[in-house]
């Protein structure tokens, strides 16, 4: 039986979402940046690479953002002398995730800045697929662009566009015709919250309410911390604008009939904390129905099913539960490692993949068991993690897979790696169990996908390579399909 | 019914083990600085607050020991130019505990040293009960104390019996006549590396190594993780000498029968990591036991088994194993909480306990919950955490706890709170169950604690107020019986 | 006789320059971080809150600058590490002083950005007049602004020039035809090094040459550190364009005649290291020559000349040589102040100013001392300074000054307090000397000011309130003319 | 002419005094971390790479002294947090120098130990000359030592003695009579604020007042920074014991004749502040003594007199007055140089010498220099000055020295390089002024050395080899005559 050879890092997943945003907006002028880092702190795992608060003062002049910003997690970034410094009833919060080479200051959210109207801080998550055209097309009447962000694309177009409206929403309306991609926006303007998401539905966002402060986050697990109650989801392409005049006012002129939308699986699948609900649907509850369904489909005599922490989890108990067999845990995963741990060498003694997780030989030894993960990337990890099993007297390891086959780039806001460093790209399920050293292997089927959420529509670009919208030509072509 | 009022810290659990020892002794002398780090990385949940690695060559002068320490976790202190300065074929590593009026850099460990025959470097875990007798004793002979570490004290007299002894491991010997207590302590002379485990037994120590380097850990995880193979745990009251010349040499005459022994069953309960194994018994074994015998002893009809996480989920398991009843996630843990998160304050309205742990209400609604943790101490956070199930909909919540009610301090390196404020002081279970808000409540029993590790002999003070050593007077009468 | 009770800071001048610049052009495709980074270093004391460096490799894609920026001093902000990364044979520098309220992140320079040509780095030494203005009317046509410096406003003009424009320098020619005020620019064009001095001349700006690579320098000296020669000044109102294929082409279509010219005279007397030469003047020789000035017109029998350090020492000397009368030093000035040098509060019995500078009794007891500082601003510190000389022993102190009274504001990039809080507004000379303590007081005529500089044209504008170019009204009315 | 071709490191002085003390005792009971602060920034020169603060409350109970220390600058080290949290009447402050390889936080000063008596805080400024011998015969008694510092050495003499001392000065008085060498230390014990000064006087050290609070210092200019009075400088040899009890009590048992002592005289000739006065004598009266002499003693015609900043310019100004030549500034100096500043390369076109010191070419041109400096040790840097002066254009260069040539180690606490890198180690005078390429050189004699403190007994060891007190015999066969 081959063995997996590849390179292994500490970082357990290698497909990562981009952001997590927050928005409140206190009609009884109460400061809010306390609140929204708590928000954030509960948006921690949407992205740990920078993170930032701005806020204005609704009565004060329309010049007056106070923000900071930073690189690292929100407990790191903010104190108490910052986080008191920045006085204001209304503001939004961002926490980031990038790819290496972004990875830098002058890309950290939210954007603040000055336009014809007084000022905007705009905090984005998602990913433009027109991007390039729009930048160039702005910049040849004379932008300049200062990050290498969607956002400020975003900002550039709501700029222009107010000068002939109305009203900052309607200029949004506007800038919402020209972007196409993914994205959930939430934009403080001096005297509105808004928020809007595009209509395909890509990245969550929901609204919610603390006596007279609003609320809009990327996720409704945020609203839990800061003890605010769920009011509802921001509809695939709707505008909220909220404000004390009006209260929640909805601009639904985006929005497209359902079975048009393409919310991201991903969200359900791995991304979004368990305690979120999106669209209506438990993400918990989506990963114990996986399980459920793996079960049912891809049956095996066994006595214990594990999961591979953290992710695979809950999709085990949904196996343990229909199938009968216990569950039980197989692994110790070390928590400790944080931005500055020194990786092994390569020609180092020390296992790469056991300073993060490590087999408890007394539960595996002599068993055969049943393991459980949301997905397989690259497949190196999970090789690994077959053989420690292996190693630690596992008789037999079967894997499940809470996903179909992940065969294409996506898009949309994950950072995926280029495509022929997928373990499924050309390669049938027979292959890919070799090479991980399983003794079965199942995945879940796509139909099973669309179950798992009773039937909301979903892009599935990533396992079957259609798009709800066409993706960049320039991408397809160069890097993904060598 | 009473409701709890009490405070609530981020920190779940209000009590702690003081420290994770490791040393390495490299007989082909290659550098063991990087591995120590990764050792010590493995211990990292024994002790947060400082670290410090010591090495020294063999084959060089004998008061050439190198060191760096500081406040932090091993991935903060440590980086690859600290590390790699470190030049040693032999040295010993720390990770410390501490309460907070000594969280201080002078207590940092290991401790080095100059003294007659050279250098010394000592990484000690435990805690002395004749500590203050034996400073008084040496500073009335012109002791200096630059620390209020245990540390110091040992170092002394190793020091001033090395004067007499023919060998380090004899003055070793001969300290130990005068220590009482728990410890177990690594130690790098300049030519051998010594381990050294308290007669009764309360702190782990073992053995392991990797090719021809000899390694000695608090736990079996950190041999995992730097790939040693584990040899034997130090036999409470051994002294174990290694070098080149000898090998591994044991010196057992402060060993006492195996019933006098005082294993700390908390290391089972609560501190170790579950892919350890001490004495033998493994500590994920010794806790899906509990959930069993909790299933047997204290059964209730329900319909999910959830742990309180981390530490309540193993015994979790075990109940849902012996009950048939499901297990489940009922909580999302936020793994972000850093040494610089700010705590919501007393008047805000994030809910403290929100922020770190939310409960997944799709799981909880309209359920009758069995929830388990390893033990209650103040009570304040279980209470809290009932209360939390209730709120998303638990129709009931019954709490199960795997090990006896907390009643006693602990002399031996379980930084407890003062005795007035244990739940169980001075209350029944009733009085708890009522306090706690909980529909029915049960303990692990005194017979069961010690079936847990298959009859070893273990220290049941905490629980009964007996201990295998007498502790000093003066704590009885002052600080814990109000 | 009255005494001076105003605060003092530990900060001897409250006057501040805004900034230095620095570019350089290797065209042997060496990299020039590490040289920009010496060069910054010459150029410190122009600017202390933050610096950057911005590079790119005008071989490479058009559209990748590196840049690093941070707040602080050069040696703090950048590492090894950081200027390794830094690869590019093109780049500007910055070091930059700020009023407080902006002293942020975001305002730090070089501004690099993404235009319509690729990528564009611009440091800024001034200030801009009419920038108000500007903003106003590019914000109407779509811009947003992402901080508050005039390096932006300059930056869009350029970027929108550039559309219908043949060349950058051309696009930095029309941008010249709207923007009023102060500015020395440096610029990296992805294939060009530009630099432009404003028509009035009132920040310096001089190029040099090393082997194959330009240089462009707020000031001569840090040419001399980084091992290049001096070629020549950039002209007021030239803009310069170093290319490998033309060299340095020089556009002087914006170049006033010399009478119209206002060289920012402070440059002499203060800001500018003693070791630079502006348009053919020596910095030193300027201070001497005032110092030999004040000597003749206003004479005084002494034992000692004696300077405030560091800024009156070269003045003091020049008395000294004219007079006869011996030059010493009078004060011990400690040099350990840092950004986080706790201040004396005000009820301390620690003497604020004595914290950085203190009398040395043994020279100044019984001596009758003249006292020569290059200004007087609030007059805070110069009254301390003479009370500290008359409680040391002096029998008496006679204070000159290298400049006329400071009167009026500047809008050129001088940091001034309120009009109101300068004493010699609206108070005679007499008045001054008093509240000094002073037992005389002499200050350079406004004749003697354009001797200082062989008769060249200058700004007298913060001495007479007559300015080469007229203010911005807001500012007249408002802030300054209390 | 030979070139000087050795290193030059951007230190201008290869010497190094080796620390500053400061002690403090408020006997009405206020706070005293934060004056000692004051005093230890005006007590900077004397040692950059840590610094700590110990007070105590006399009130209290004894074995509670609070400690702060850190590694880096007084301003880097304490915030006011730090400061504020140390609560206590009597104090101790240090700042200290060290070699490199001690450089180490456990070297940090002040030193705080339990002992017998309750606590003690010592910090120490000098060298032993028998720390070895004392810490071997220490040691074979059972001492454990922590540090390398020799105050160590003297804490366990002190807590030795202490046992059978009637009172904690009588221990400090049976301790000198074992430790020989150059020490200045000051003790805060319980209750008592102790200073002493070997019998030499190597080290200065001073007392003062401010109303009811007493202030032992090694400079008098750290008294004028915190506003305290001058009382008298601590006697060579004298031991003072300050408390509320007793005032200021001496002990004066361990005294020699003045004749026998031996005070540095490199205090005077460069590590104290010319604002100090030591013994009776103004440092910087000293150092203008020293220019008249070497005006008189080695005349020379020329065009201007400049000293090497900083050292040097107090002598050029003595030799200025003195030969009537006018004394100018030759050289910029830039103070921006911190710890983390980054050296040019070997290789690099950056000018090592003109990143620290840039000559003035207006004024050098077309000149006959006389270029004063304090000292020469391996020449290298005066070397470079020397050339630097001639580039710019100076038609002679004259160098004199205000000390005789410096040709011995220093066994006291002055950190020298190794004898053979002395540049006037073997070679005459005129081997020398050609090393340095100098047109002439002038070095002070030693008569004059002991006129410039009008005959105060000195120990002028570093030039002749006659030391007050014997070396340690190891040290002279090995590291310095080779």
């Amino acid at each position: 039986m081959k063995k997996c050879k590849l390179d292994l890092t500490l970082e357990a997943k290698p497909i990562h979402d981009e952001c997590g945003v927050f928005g409140m907006y206190d009609f009884d002028h109460g400061d809010v940046a306390s609140s929204i880092y708590y928000g954030l702190f509960a948006l921690q795992h949407r992205g740990q690479e920078s993170c930032g608060i701005a806020v204005s003062d609704t009565r004060g002049p329309k010049g007056n953002m106070l923000s900071y910003k930073g690189m690292g997690l929100v407990n790191e970034v903010f104190d108490n002398d910052r986080l008191s410094d920045l006085h204001g009833d209304i503001g939004v919060g961002h926490a980031r995730y990038s790819t290496a080479g972004e990875s830098i200051y002058a890309n950290s959210q939210p954007l603040v800045l000055n336009y014809v109207k007084g000022t905007l801080a705009l905090a984005h998550n998602g990913n433009l697929v027109n991007a390039n055209e729009l930048r160039a097309r702005l910049s040849e009447t004379g932008a300049i662009f200062q990050t290498t962000i969607d956002t400020e694309t975003i900002a550039y177009l709501i700029a222009r566009y107010r000068i002939h409206s109305a009203s900052v929403e309607e200029a949004v309306s506007r800038t919402i015709d020209d972007i196409k991609g993914a994205y959930s926006i939430v934009i403080a303007s001096p005297r509105k919250l808004i928020a809007a998401r595009d209509p395909f539905g890509f990245k969550p966002l929901c609204i919610g309410r603390r006596d007279n402060t609003y609320v809009v986050s990327s996720e409704s697990c945020a609203l839990d911390t800061i003890g605010a109650e769920f009011i509802r989801d921001v509809l695939p392409g709707e505008i909220v604008t909220i404000s004390p005049d009006a209260g929640i006012q909805s601009d639904t002129s985006h929005c497209l009939p359902e079975d048009k939308m393409g919310r991201c699986i991903f969200e359900y699948i791995y991304f979004s904390r368990p305690d979120s609900m999106i669209d209506g649907k438990s993400v918990y509850e989506a990963r114990i129905r996986a399980g459920r369904y793996l079960a049912q489909d891809s049956p095996v005599e066994a006595d214990l099913v594990v999961g591979v922490p953290e992710s695979g989890n809950a999709a085990a108990m949904g196996y343990a539960m229909e199938s009968g067999i216990p569950y039980g845990t197989a692994f110790y995963k070390n928590s400790y490692v944080g931005r500055t741990f020194i990786k092994p060498k390569q020609n180092a003694r020390e296992s790469s993949v056991r300073v993060k997780l490590n087999p408890i030989r007394s539960v595996v030894e002599g068993k055969r068991i049943i393991m459980i993960d949301d997905s397989i990337v690259r497949g190196t990890t999970s090789g690994q993690i077959v053989s420690m099993l292996k190693e630690a007297g596992a008789r037999e390891v079967h894997v499940r897979i809470s996903s179909p086959a992940f065969r294409y780039p996506c898009y949309f806001g994950i950072d995926v790696p280029a495509r022929d460093q997928l373990i499924a790209y050309r390669r049938t399920e027979e292959d890919i169990r070799q090479l991980l050293g399983a003794d079965s292997l199942g995945y879940l089927s796509l139909d099973r996908l669309s179950q798992m959420v009773d039937d909301l529509a979903i892009c599935k670009g990533c396992f079957t390579g259609d798009y709800p919208v066409d993706p960049p030509e320039e991408d397809i072509r160069g890097k993904f399909d060598a």
